[in-house]
């Protein structure tokens, strides 16, 4: 089958093998995925992981639970094993044993056909389109923000960056009726909040009368300098959630954090329930956010799209 | 007047000129003063400060309201406006016109006199010694913790760093009946933590079986080793209590706070009335912490003395 490989370099496998389908398993006909900025780290060495990439799709089951066959469906991609604490306290996105699809220990779904145990899959309804619900993944994840922090109508709020991850935190804000300033770097993507409901403000434009001036800021630039600016406009108190491991890699000074007592929330996947009622009442519309869709043949030449400041999200369709 | 100041250089000036006394003001003769590791610190360039070091004291009011004139007293070491919101919410300790006493635009209390507003004073009952209420400054930013995260009987909790600091909040955590592990590295100072009731262990002795494996975790080494261990410490969704702006000050990455989605506190600064009650109870006892008692005349001998490994807390008399 045709696949999307990470091995020291990516590459577009036409022959590579089938998945095994283990007990209590579906196989997935992939019919769209979407590229994430995860995906594009991997090829950077994040996570050392080599396989196939990808994790945000839809797709047609086609063997496993009879009742799911030729349904469409969507997948939580932390893979778990359901006997832990964790897996009891519904996080099994925290569970110690877990893969993760396209990312830890678990082949994705940049093929044509890929696996997921039956618990993970959920059937999408038929009111979505494939490239609404192909966003569900990032959508769950600006959601787990909400689950982590509670966000009061007095509290000043901003969201820095602008990109894909900022713009899936920046809808599901505005879904959540949640008033905030969209703070990022490029005119267009801020254009695309305001017209979703957010105050937008240009990085540029930020002075000095913001500075600790924030009751809740995101940090969802993914760069050291979002770091460090989050927490110039995070209030004594405050709290800080920091969206992306990449910049979490960085060396980061905490030294203010002590000095006004700021809180910084860790904040990764989320639930796919809750994310799947805001498709399905429409409270979101992530139209806006896809720049294109090219054919799956054409993945190579789509990851190199993803780089292009101007380029939001990019699908791949089979 | 005696006075050890921080002028690129520590000295011991003999002609320091007395302080100023502004309207509100009192005046206090110091008694007895205690060594932190801030004042060491500063004086490889913390904050930049440059003046009179010091801020944890005890001593006579000599001038200013006739109510406490003869009273003796310890004082809060935020000097506050009193006027702006922070101030408003009992927040004086964030207060963005803050002076700190000893650590940021304001003489500190290593000398014979010094100043604080009235408002910061509070009178010692007459039941604590000196020795001990010197001692309120760090146990009210143990108390910090406490009004900062909600430990529950539930929680598994671990304490890092055997120090001033990590056995102040030794001393507190347990006041509090908290259930904790103190890990260090020195067998004499995890002495002291055991008898006041902590379990203790020696950080050499953490196995991978501890890994992940605690609610909350208090940093208290001031080191980005300490930060590091207690990072691989605390369990997915828990909480990290960070203490030490030294440590905060070195380059950290969060990588695993994101992944984990790991909360970090930052907690500095707390309430005196609090401390001053659990020194009134009885409900702590700092004497072992005591290392030497040295006269101020001695105080360059007592700054290296605390730089020794097996000395936990250096007070000066006048």
């Amino acid at each position: 089958m045709k696949a999307l490989v990470f091995d020291n370099e990516l590459k577009l496998d036409n022959n590579y093998p089938m998945p095994e389908i283990k007990a209590g398993d579906v196989l997935i006909k992939t019919s769209m995925v979407g590229i994430c900025n995860t995906d594009y780290e991997i090829t950077k060495g994040y996570m050392g992981y080599k396989g196939v990439l990808g994790h945000e799709f839809v797709g047609i089951v086609i063997e496993g639970d009879s009742d799911l066959i030729g349904k469409r469906v969507v997948g939580e991609i932390n893979l778990a094993c359901n006997a832990c604490d964790y897996c009891g306290r519904g996080l099994q996105r925290h569970c110690p044993n877990r893969q993760t699809l396209g990312i830890f220990n678990k082949d994705g779904c940049f093929s044509e056909y890929f696996t997921l145990p039956r618990e993970n899959v959920i059937v999408v309804p038929d009111n979505i389109s494939d490239e609404e619900i192909v966003f569900i993944e990032p959508v769950a994840a600006a959601l787990e923000i909400l689950e982590q922090v509670k966000i009061e109508p007095r509290h000043k709020v901003a969201l820095l960056g602008d990109g894909k991850l900022g713009l899936s935190i920046a809808l599901v804000l505005n879904a959540y009726n949640i008033d905030f300033i969209h703070i990022g770097k490029h005119n267009d993507k801020l254009d695309i909040s305001s017209k979703m409901g957010s105050k937008a403000k240009l990085l540029s434009e930020i002075s000095e009368a913001d500075k600790m001036m924030f009751d809740v800021v995101i940090e969802a630039t993914g760069s050291k300098g979002g770091f460090e600016t989050s927490l110039s406009l995070v209030k004594p108190r405050g709290t800080l959630v920091l969206k992306s491991t990449i910049a979490a890699n960085e060396g980061l000074s905490l030294a203010s954090v002590v000095v006004n007592e700021v809180t910084i929330v860790g904040s990764r996947c989320g639930l796919f329930a809750p994310a799947m009622r805001l498709f399905e009442s429409k409270k979101i519309d992530v139209k806006p956010l896809i720049s294109r869709i090219l054919p799956f043949d054409d993945a190579l030449g789509a990851f190199e799209l993803n780089k292009q400041k101007d380029v939001v999200k990019v699908l791949l369709k089979f």
